[in-house]
């Protein structure tokens, strides 16, 4: 099944195209469990907003009682004056030191630092705390089950009782820039539960994670959620961009709701078709698995060696998507460069690991005696 | 000059390239007069979006006292909760029956059709009546001049007292998906003065009618401005997308500011490059303006002949940026397909001239035997 406009008959301004199939022996076929349907977009922004748009209509279309029921004279003139019930007083909530992108509907989920918000208008929408484990993980389970229960409580606190209702919660399966900050497959098991529960949608904004880092092709199959996210949003590493989805629901009941000049971008889908078969071909997606068991049994190893300069290291069993906090970090990260190794910063404190896909036990070696050489060296 | 982040000393992260050789020969080469920078984005709602964020950074940085003055306290801590002062309460002002894209903030700056609006959160901006101009200009002459007053008043009326105070104006050249509707030369010169007088930008949004179709590379040429415009717009026939402008203030004052991924498309900057080298080439400015006087002069002879069926025949001098209305325009656009011709709507009743640069005369003789047999044989 392919996105609503495509799949339908031509609608006359088209000419014959590959689209479909493009897209079925691309895109689709590495669709997330349970999402069979795509929407393609430009950008990650873009892919978070189209989402928020399904999200908006998709609960009006609830509220209105179904996909064929008309829209009433008020909501058609109100919304042109950007006023409701035309314009709906819903909001998507995100969580504290997120990243969504930086338009002005992703910007107003985006909370990780006010660099990225500052003097830009943004909408009354809620944000709930990001649970804030605590590492070794094995050393504080009780502290960290009692902060992602917390965080859960406040998820379900605003979807009752915020000023501007919430429609869909939008997640990231690792805080990238809000500085790699992972939960348990618990917490987001229960998260799918409680929005759920309470109509509320959830989209897994898979915009860093996804296409193989985490050692899964799309690092929500960690979770092993009893039923799909509503929608995973995607662009980065798939080079294209947009949201999987599953219930037909989503979809817009009527043309021209949720649509534009480009409609993404076919010569990237082809793109991403062919990184799709290289992922495949060379079992990008295992190594990445395996490269970062190895990366993180060496963490382990310095960290132990140099205490405090590998701090809350993070990431075990999730591939190379591993980072640590440096007492130094920006300074770590210049020593890094000033010895070859370009290696990049995310949050206040941490140093995040971004291999490529083919990076493998041989680069690992040389990145770890460099880091090595900047904490043995220090103040020298 | 081109965009502040890629100007700078490179950041580090960033391989060598020549993307500064890309734009300078291509996309800044056809940059509209008095604007030699240009910030390069996905698509024309994050082109006009990443201009409005241009336009608050701006304004916010004026009240602050200038680029060097530092975000207070209260400032960083209340954008991370999308309150003011952090998050500023500013508006961009734009014009009914415009449009200006589909993500959250362009989105509350287009006024065309509800179906592009309906349940979708918009932000609380204003919005100024464009003048509706009546055909044939030369019969109305004062009761346009008085409508085109009425606008402009109607805009410094906005921008004194709206509840959101405007600091940026946003207006299309000709109203494209609005319905074709076009004002004087004397209208934007006189919104070039207001938005002047009152220290709030002007922003062109030359998304569909930049690039050659109006008989000038960019429509706003046809203005003859004493002074240009703060921002330019361009997406579509550019195959990238972005803004111009000219002044140093709308640069970022800090790194990150303004950024993404992406930062625009390298490749499609290449293909713009090509379609303004092939544009030069074959002249095809000039000849979208041959052949739109051709096709105006034919239009107006149909118009005679067939009363009623072409009427308010638009777009004179404007190359072949031409639009009629039809009093039965669905059907019209059905029979065209019909008959071979692909042409499209806009507006509630316009029929649309939007032929490639390549539309020959030989092209045009075509295209208006089939309208003739099209209105010919109504009700046949």
């Amino acid at each position: 099944m392919i996105n609503g406009l495509i799949n339908r008959p031509a609608l006359g301004n088209f000419p014959p195209h590959d689209w479909a199939q493009v897209l079925e022996s691309g895109i689709l076929r590495v669709a997330p469990k349970g999402l069979d349907q795509v929407f393609t977009a430009m950008a990650g922004s873009d892919a978070n907003e189209t989402a928020y748009k399904a999200a908006f209509m998709w609960r009006r279309q609830q509220e209105r009682g179904g996909p064929a029921v008309e829209f009433t004279a008020e909501e058609l003139s109100s919304c042109m004056d950007n006023a409701s019930p035309g314009a709906s007083q819903l909001s998507i909530l995100s969580f504290k030191t997120a990243f969504h992108g930086r338009l002005f509907g992703s910007l107003s989920t985006t909370r990780s630092k006010p660099i990225h918000k500052v003097d830009i208008p943004a909408f009354d929408w809620p944000q709930a705390t990001f649970p804030q484990l605590k590492y070794p993980l094995g050393e504080h389970v009780e502290e960290n089950a009692a902060a992602e229960k917390a965080a859960i409580d406040e998820v379900e606190h605003l979807i009752l009782n915020y000023r501007v209702p919430p429609c869909a919660v939008i997640v990231e399966p690792i805080q990238s820039e809000g500085g790699d900050n992972h939960a348990s497959p618990a917490f987001f098991q229960a998260l799918r539960a409680v929005t759920r529960k309470h109509g509320v949608l959830m989209i897994v904004d898979e915009v860093q994670t996804g296409v193989g880092a985490t050692g899964k092709f799309w690092a929500h199959e960690h979770w092993d959620l009893a039923e799909p996210p509503d929608m995973v949003t995607f662009s980065k590493k798939a080079q294209t961009a947009g949201y999987y989805f599953g219930n037909p629901e989503l979809r817009p009941n009527k043309p021209y709701r949720q649509f534009n000049t480009w409609m993404g971008d076919p010569a990237r889908a082809v793109l991403f078709r062919a990184i799709i078969d290289e992922v495949e071909r060379l079992g990008l997606v295992a190594a990445a698995a395996r490269v970062g068991d190895y990366i993180f049994g060496r963490l382990e190893g310095l960290a132990a060696k140099y205490p405090g300069e590998f701090a809350n290291l993070r990431g075990k069993g999730m591939g190379t998507f591993i980072a640590f906090d440096s007492p130094r970090r920006d300074e770590f990260l210049k020593r890094a460069k000033s010895l070859g190794l370009n290696v990049g910063g995310c949050g206040q404190s941490a140093v995040r690991l971004r291999p490529m896909l083919i990076f493998e036990e041989k680069h690992a070696d040389i990145m770890l005696g460099i880091f090595e050489k900047i904490v043995s060296t220090w103040d020298k």
